[in-house]
């Protein structure tokens, strides 16, 4: 279950080599009731003629950048070499956080420093961090509402057209990270939470899915006790709560056929426990 | 006000001789708030790097694979031939329902097999049922979870790209089909129902709207009795209630520049009765 | 903060030289939930098969032609020339207003004669205005409730495909625009209001921005009085409202990592009323 590259076997572009595939992915907070992010996809494709855009979602909470991280960082290894992430979740637009072009093995990361991008640029193999500097990459008058039309999308649209990554500006010593997720281990007692409640109620945890298993595992969750991990929904009953390993590599509660978020009255953040979990956890 | 393929002129793509023009559409019930429907994009763009992708819907309500269709069915004539339409409304995700491609006279058709395929794949002129079996097209390890996108993408991604329909899989005797939603016909009255309520809050129905006419007419729904067919919504007052040949080709309830299933507090699966619509019904 | 033409130095594409770039954006009140913007699409890419469709945005309230018109205004300036704007917010679909092509300096806007696509064709160069009047262009036969399918995406198409404007019908004489939406001056009052609230809650007003300053500035709005304005939102502390040139050139009054709307409960309509800004307003 774990993730991977959809070309595994093909060579990363390097930072000094990069080739793009013309696929530009977008993830913001801005919505899709206003037309803010079809406003980046004209900007980009005036740059990239050949662009293909894709909408990983337009529905991060405002302003909530740890989810926009999780989400865009669930995302990033099912594309091929060569991919743009435009990603804009950016409460400091117009403040002092700089605008950063992530270089990684295998894509370009466009966004604000501020802990949006860290997560998916490890996860594809960091190589380097550039601040966005060269004005003329940039629509002038750069506005300070709005950097998502005025910087990332000219920039990505840039890179996608080939761009070296090198030209929009110096290396930075490191980028912002958000403070880990990762959940607490005590002897064979893991502390985790709820990372995030997707669109049919699943409870994806922070606790990774790989080797939970076991005959004493126990995992207590809204008052629930689940003694196993399952492989498939259809392995209870219909309405049944189950524990399984899901598709983002991390332990998720789901219910067979319903909506597990509000049967169990359990939201982000909430605590889910491992017991006896042995296995590599 | 019957439903045509776009280029009526052209040679529809048969089985053994795929021609794909590239455009991929998606229709599933992920919602657009966390990026699943972007992943499955992302891999059918890592396998066809010129496919178009064009979503008609991720707002299926989760796991109502009856409205899956009905939408599907509803899309499907309006895309050239050598289109690839994957969609996925999948309770059954991980059990024993096979994915399957329905191999039609002008698209292909990727999903799982539970009805959701069906009206569509028998629109489009059903030529064969294939089974989803060749591991290598795959995501693999493919997840008990996220057949979207491990199974359904990566194969719609590689027939857009020229695979032939025959390697995916041996044929199969069948595909599953839902229940017909056909409306039961008495004399010259028929009893139907609201198939679809859609944004403006028009009632589809399940009556089709051909030769719906006739001194007799008479449409009964949420209390109200409408006398005649109107061609346009502009044939009747603002805020007034008519009936209408619809763009589904189907009999449509509607309301001057207003939501008729406010304003009659009908909705899905509720009742309608046609009296003396003679011609052809 | 004014708006701009994504290549402001290139040569704008006359009439008689229309020269399509293939970008084709889609803005209507038709929701996400049905498919049928997707069926738009579809019909585009039928006809003009190296497309590039952008969605502004689904989401104009239903048949709320002076929201869709201001929308669309706000996003055609962002698009390089050769671009198509496919709009549809139409009340009136099969009643006696004609369906148009705008023919600007950049770009074609297809859609209805009903106000939607004044302010963006006055924005973008407008340089004649022509009726679809062409039935050979049109998905036949030609419903009378979705000419959005049946008749201004097949024109958005074949326009990208190359098509010359003068084949779609006559020049008409003008083409209709709304009510102005302009504030009301008198001395140095300004008497405006909110012309739209974003997805963040900021609130969008009809003042136009340039030359708001002067140490006797005041702006009025749902009980608070805001004395500068700021040039970015971090420039006040978290939760304070300020006013800022927003991103439309228009003053924008919003909430430093909040929802300005929420907050002061104010909303579309409401009045903003902005006292002694001096220079050029």
């Amino acid at each position: 279950m774990s993730e991977r590259r959809t070309r595994s076997g093909d060579e990363p572009s390097a930072a000094s080599d990069w080739q793009p595939s013309g696929v530009v992915s977008m993830l913001t907070d801005f919505g899709t009731s206003d037309p803010y992010a079809g406003i980046m996809a004209g900007v980009v494709l005036g740059l990239a003629p050949q662009a293909r855009i894709v909408d990983l979602t337009h529905a991060v909470p405002p302003q909530a950048v740890e989810i926009g991280a999780l989400l865009l960082r669930s995302a990033v290894p099912y594309f091929s070499p060569g991919a743009v992430h435009l990603a804009v979740v950016d409460p400091g637009v117009g403040s002092a956080r700089d605008p950063i072009v992530a270089v990684t093995e295998s894509a370009m990361l466009v966004g604000p420093d501020n802990g949006l991008l860290h997560a998916a640029a490890t996860a594809l193999g960091l190589l380097e961090v550039r601040r966005i500097e060269a004005g003329e990459l940039l629509l002038q008058p750069v506005s300070h509402t709005f950097h998502g039309r005025d910087v990332f999308a000219p920039v990505a649209g840039r890179l996608a057209a080939g761009l070296p990554p090198a030209a929009v500006g110096a290396v930075l010593p490191e980028m912002r990270r958000l403070d880990a997720l990762d959940p607490v281990r005590e002897g064979d007692r893991v502390a985790g939470s709820v990372l995030h409640v997707d669109h049919f109620g699943n409870l994806i945890t922070n606790v990774p899915a790989t080797g939970l298993a076991g005959e004493r595992l126990a995992i207590e969750v809204g008052g629930r006790r689940l003694e196993r991990l399952c492989s498939s929904y259809a392995e209870v009953a219909e309405g049944e709560i189950l524990a399984i390993a899901g598709s983002w590599g991390m332990l998720e509660v789901a219910q067979n056929r319903g909506n597990a978020a509000h049967t169990l009255g359990v939201g982000r953040g909430d605590p889910v426990v491992v017991h006896g979990g042995s296995r590599g956890v």
